[in-house]
């Protein structure tokens, strides 16, 4: 990302390449390959993705991934992380915030389905050896914000 | 918007530049910043998002969207717009016309969440000093199509 | 699709491209333009939308359309495909490959809207006289695959 890019505004190049690292993303969380996943934030990165459970780093994103998925030991779902309207800003130094809707869709056996809670989600994104990762995401539910 | 363009099919450039604009303007709407909603579309813009809510002008987009969020007075919301599977096509004197789905999600305090209504918008996009803007924008709620 | 391209990595052109081609295709299949929809596949292409209908040819997939329609005889819908998160890949011979979470929509008189199953699309795209096409659509419903 060049100096003059990160002083003006978002290239439509930029955008479709935020939209197509989030599907690749959001594919690996929904595969639960938390290693993979947590590989998309800088080795440093910051997650808070439901209230109290903020964490950094990626082993620290791995394992708040393995203990939040424990809820679904013995109740088999798939999930399916869907974004939408993506919002994204030059930021200092070349990076690039973004916000955006987002909701997964959890199925069970049977055909049971749910919309998860409607959240609002803020990353900040760099590059780094010429990829797109997350500095850090931050979610909130909507529900949570009354 | 060159000429050449406006007679040629639709760039890909353009069409991720319209998904952005579209994130940014429906941002403005969730977040009820009426008259910066308004700026999105021309002076003269058009606006129908409700049966028998037709109005045109950014004054009356304003005040439209006052008197249509009165039914949320004394019921707490958070709405967000959802669009998807955007048809761009080139219109005469550099114009776009757009069509594409939407539906808003509505959350409620407890976590009632409803998927709103889906909708088919069309919409005239013109380009003044740099900037997309709606000439018109006009939805179609699918239950009401019967 | 030059031989450059189709070894490197995906273009946000690309990526742009094969969004509005859904975008376009799937608005012909909400229209039950189903000639139209499935001259949007190769003359040879795949079609297996739904457990236990695969077809193939453009003369087969506007039958099995037909078919499937057959049980909104007498039910008047509305349906809308929502496409997201689209993973695109270059495969050989300059095809890509594409995956994507789905649903659909279905609306009926007096505002019943049920958001339908929750799928994963796996196609192949191929460029025939400068235009995407399917060769290939599979549809997993992600209730199916426990």
């Amino acid at each position: 990302m060049t100096t003059t890019e990160s002083t003006t505004e978002v290239t439509a190049e930029r955008y479709a390449e935020v939209q197509h690292f989030y599907a690749r993303q959001m594919r690996l969380l929904d595969d639960r390959d938390f290693p993979a996943f947590a590989a998309t934030f800088t080795e440093d990165g910051e997650f808070s993705h439901t209230p109290g459970h903020a964490v950094s780093t990626r082993a620290g994103i791995v394992a708040e991934l393995h203990e939040f998925h424990r809820r679904f030991d013995g109740d088999p779902v798939v999930r399916r992380h869907w974004f939408d309207m993506i919002v994204l800003d030059p930021a200092p130094g070349g990076a690039l915030t973004a916000s955006f809707y987002a909701y997964a869709i959890t199925v069970r056996p049977g055909g049971d389905q749910v919309v998860g809670p409607s959240c609002l989600v803020r990353d900040v994104l760099v590059r780094e050896a010429g990829q797109l990762r997350n500095r850090s995401r931050h979610v909130t539910q909507d529900r949570l914000t009354f």
